[in-house]
């Protein structure tokens, strides 16, 4: 008879030979003075820590509007939406919602997700299913949904190398001209912080026939004069046929969506499994995504604000010698180059010095280019920044670890 | 060059010749009132309505306790988490909730997940890269995420007829004996009502070396001492290996999650990657829904109420002559037998008597069964019940459609 609990143990053990077993840092957010924390250790202490690797890129987790709308939205509605969206579960707010994202996006219309990982497995796979003989090109550094809803599909893809048009071009020119064609890609690529030629692909993308599909999740809120994204900081909105985002990063609540035609949105929401059978989200999320969208179109002084934070860390990491890799965009990598030092780094930073950067390594990125990322926000003060070059200076030293030749 | 319009339009076209063209009901539920809520037609007019296909089985959707949660935790910890559970998401009330989770079903460890949907596909899929060669026998009448999770893993699979020990055993019988084998059903099922012999596939578990995977997302909260589900209440929560929940049904919020033994429930963390790539749960959900799942412990009344409500249903339909199909749970469906007629009845209802109840067509039940869903809660009154059998009545004599003989 089979083994099973030693099936489990050796997947697991598996896991720590590759030198990604997770431990998960236990945090209660503090409303109102994030990026500040509170860490629970394993023996119940606490500890104050600064947040460096949160996605709440711009904080609205805790901007007023969004707390006051979800507080109003509970009092008014209650606690879950009861159904999924065709029984019983379609919260007005989710409605309301709907259409602002999609005016957002310059679309006919927006369908929500329970998350953005649901938004790209579930579109993904229904547009197999939609279009049968789909062929897929995908970018090599996909996020693992995209990849998901790809695979799960079934149809015949083609993977291009990172950002590589050349390439791209390549796979699209092989392929039969008559048949129905995807372009999958991400505008920013969240673990090295560059970001794709929109342009460059849509013009591929209109003179082979294909279809494009963005994952803004990592730029919408944060790029464009309404925070559209980088569809419209390029001024390229209608080039992308299909935009994908999530609710869950600069939007500062949970879930996701995709925004296009009309008859786009209607096709996936009719065949998405993964839309179609599932509760949808509670009333209070969507009334607070509803009001973080209403103030993020309003205010481009926050992403002003975000970009010279990011800007301004890079530069004096990179005044330290801390080996900051290149990035185009608010993400702000710096190369370790090996998992144990990764964790090491971040295990110091956290006990020692109260500052929480999760280390970055395979299969998240290659082996040998581990990394910590950190993601500044507006709410990241100099002081923090002050008490975390000192620190990475420190720990650099300490552990030996390579610099970069001293900037000037 | 391929015509993607059309290619959309016919997939919607599809979907309607084949009857199961969604309008999705746009309501507002009003917290303190449910079952009542107020729905807004396409024309911006409102209407009240009592809704009697929810899943929030036991109206904790708007108990006070789960609401009050809700806002404190908004107020102390915001909006979303800010991340995935191991980059800087991982929320106190999260920990908390899966510790009370994994306590309820007696198990060593529980594991969050985005949604029950989710949880399912992401745990089914994982556990078939966890134990290559793994063969699944899944009963026939599972789930949507349940077979998305199968399918998605690739490995082989076995369908055996629904609620069928017979089919089962034989299955299990011709396969390898020391091959791993994973037994995946539900307790309730949603749309006929019927329960699982949990005793019975868990002996032929044991006798053939297969785990178990159970399904308690519409029984969780309302059977057993404690509300556990149909495991508690047949007394084998030990012969369940894994359990797969959801936080938006009887719970009354949205999330999902599985318990199991620590090392099953660390593989699958490890190796999930619908767990590992997606923004976790925001504490106002895990902090909600651990306030719902305390007082879900406490209080079998409810769950009391909850089946008095359903037989009486249940009875006065038969008595009014109107075909409900047997049901051992809370599930109150109405056999038709058509689309058209089930969409008919149930827009009339609406329009006509203030009454929500979704239609269920193909695909999710067989074409020719056709029918109505009933959920009352225990906030159903005896008012609304009346309301609703004299409509029923009325329209069944309007619309002409079969009746049982009338009972005593």
């Amino acid at each position: 008879m089979f083994d099973y609990k030693a099936a489990f143990q050796t997947a697991v053990e598996q896991v720590r030979t590759e030198g990604r077993y997770r431990v998960f840092a236990d945090l209660k957010r503090v409303q109102g003075r994030f990026p500040l924390a509170t860490r629970r250790r394993e023996d119940g202490s606490e500890q104050d820590v600064v947040v460096w690797c949160s996605n709440d890129y711009l904080g609205m987790g805790q901007h007023p509007s969004v707390l006051e709308a979800m507080k109003s939205a509970v009092d008014e509605s209650g606690a879950g939406a009861g159904g999924t969206r065709n029984i019983s579960g379609t919260t007005r707010s989710a409605v309301d919602l709907e259409a602002e994202l999609a005016s957002w996006h310059r679309k006919e219309a927006a369908l929500l997700m329970t998350s953005g990982y649901v938004a790209n497995e579930a579109t993904l796979t229904a547009l197999q299913r939609i279009m049968p003989g789909l062929i897929i090109f995908s970018d090599s550094l996909n996020h693992a949904s995209m990849i998901a809803g790809i695979r799960n599909g079934g149809c015949e893809r083609h993977v291009f190398l990172h950002n590589d048009l050349q390439h791209l071009e390549t796979l699209l020119a092989a392929a039969p001209a008559d048949s129905p064609k995807l372009i999958a890609f991400e505008s920013v690529y969240s673990m090295d912080g560059d970001i794709a030629d929109l342009k460059g692909t849509i013009a591929l993308a209109k003179k082979y026939g294909a279809m494009t599909y963005l994952d803004e999740v990592h730029a919408v809120g944060l790029y464009g004069e309404t925070g559209a994204g980088v569809a419209e900081r390029d001024g390229v909105l209608d080039g992308i046929d299909i935009i994908e985002c999530t609710l869950g990063k600069a939007i500062g609540v949970m879930g996701g969506y995709i925004a296009a035609d009309a008859v786009i949105v209607d096709a996936v929401r009719s065949w998405a499994a993964g839309f179609i059978f599932t509760t949808s989200l509670p009333p209070a999320l969507t009334a607070g995504a509803l009001a973080s969208v209403r103030h993020l179109k309003a205010h481009p002084e926050l992403r002003a604000a975000h970009q010279e934070r990011a800007e301004t860390l890079k530069q004096r990491f990179a005044a330290a010698g801390i080996p900051v890799m290149p990035s185009e965009s608010h993400i702000v990598p710096v190369f370790v180059g090996d998992p144990v030092h990764a964790k090491m780094i971040s295990d110091m930073l956290l006990e020692d010095h109260g500052i929480y950067v999760q280390p970055i390594n395979y299969p998240t990125v290659p082996k040998g280019t581990e990394r910590l990322r950190f993601t500044p926000s507006p709410n990241h003060d100099d002081g923090m920044m002050d008490a975390l070059v000192t620190a990475m200076d420190r720990l650099w030293t300490h552990c030996n670890v390579a610099r970069m030749p001293r900037a000037a």
